[in-house]
């Protein structure tokens, strides 16, 4: 039984991501519909459908999913006629009105989630945040999401950006952050593979966890001045390590997120 | 056939892991050491051997490894009378002259990983710095790393102070954004749960790449500053995280680690 047709509208990550899995979840994607023509028909092979990239071309469908960059949003929904079909984009920093006017029964399903090129991820245990124009479009969107993932909610816009501040912060930043530590690594002829098994027991700690805040060690937690002092004073030709070095410092020893 | 006696010096968490780990690799354990006489007096039985905290009856060992806070290592010391053996402590902040001049043969074994109370961490994959006063030390302790690690290096007290920064990055302060994260969740009234597989995917795409540095994605990396200004809209009765936000957003578009 098919529940539905899905057009994919873009060929990132994303889109790859949810081209596995939309079959799975009993829609069938009925094309992938994307500017880019290398990526875009590497995705449309892979979901058993045409690829497009002709405006005028886009395939009927229930549910129309644009994954493409935040930026970009606007712009591709401006240049397709979707009907009455109801159309979502997937985009943590997009407010849903980034749909309007070009559709009418619009909303947003946001994976809070990091997504690779060919990674497959297992889409039921990501958390789904979803809204809609409407309680028919809502209806019909929270059925495709809760085909696909196990953990499904709803947010508005508003609540969906701070959403998307806090996969900053958790995500990105601290991707930076080990970024940071692989240059002091190797500043020592220290490869980054050494800080692996730190890294991964950080994240397997904060996992099994209720509050990371429960777990904060290192001499900021313990108010250690003098190991604080010396590492400032390995960091003194670096202005900018050196302040975000103090900034989280700081900000763990005043425990202060509110 | 036992390849030497140890006396483990302090009950905290590494003292812990090392409890368990230093039989696996052939040692025994001849005393466990500490002030605190609960948590000394579990690690001793759990090591199957016996507490104390008199310093005039220290057992005789071949090597005393102190795992201590970075501030007590030297105070300790102090009070202790080690003969000829050798002497060892586990603490990426100290220098090797902590030890001295109560220490003859002394040295360090410098665990890069984070240890909680009661996990037992695969010990064989930790990284293992060593130092040493003498080549003759150094053989010995090289000896016991080998045997509890497949991963033992040498670095001087100069470069694993630079690994110690790099750990307080890659552990501490992601733990760090890991709580912000969480409370900017909480905010929302969504549930730290809902980040774990963000933070989860984060780490394990980190560990199957040679360099964090080409997997950085997010507005920062993207230079979309719209998506920024909204960040720091929602962010802007915070000062705190909005200077770590424009910081690490900074760092992120200077690509500047070194």
């Amino acid at each position: 039984m098919r529940r539905g047709t899905v057009v994919i509208i873009g060929s990132g990550n994303v889109a790859g991501a949810l081209c596995r899995w939309i079959p799975r979840a009993g829609y069938s994607v009925a094309q992938v519909f994307a500017r880019n023509v290398e990526s875009g028909t590497r995705l449309a092979q892979a979901a058993g459908c045409a690829y497009e990239s002709d405006p005028s071309r886009l395939a009927p469908a229930d549910i129309y999913i644009i994954s493409v960059s935040d930026k970009a949003v606007a712009e591709v929904c401006k240049t397709l006629d979707f009907g009455d079909s109801v159309v979502v984009h997937t985009s943590g920093g997009c407010g849903i009105d980034c749909l309007s006017p070009s559709a009418k029964n619009r909303g947003v399903i946001y994976p809070l989630q990091t997504f690779s090129a060919g990674c497959d991820l297992n889409f039921r245990e990501i958390p789904l945040f979803i809204e809609a124009s409407d309680e028919a479009t809502l209806a019909r969107i929270g059925e495709l999401a809760r085909a696909m993932s196990d953990s499904v909610r709803e947010c508005n816009s508003e609540q969906r950006c701070k959403l998307h501040v806090a996969a900053v912060f958790a995500c990105n930043f601290v991707n930076r952050l080990y970024c940071t530590a692989d240059a002091l690594m190797r500043e020592n002829g220290f490869d980054f593979s050494l800080l692996k098994p730190l890294i991964g027991e950080t994240a397997r700690k904060a996992m099994q966890s209720d509050s990371p805040q429960s777990l904060q060690t290192g001499p900021a937690a313990r108010k250690d001045w003098n190991t604080i002092a010396r590492h400032l004073e390995i960091l003194k030709n670096n202005p900018q390590l050196t302040e975000i070095y103090k900034l989280l410092t700081i900000n763990i020893i005043h425990g202060n997120n509110g």
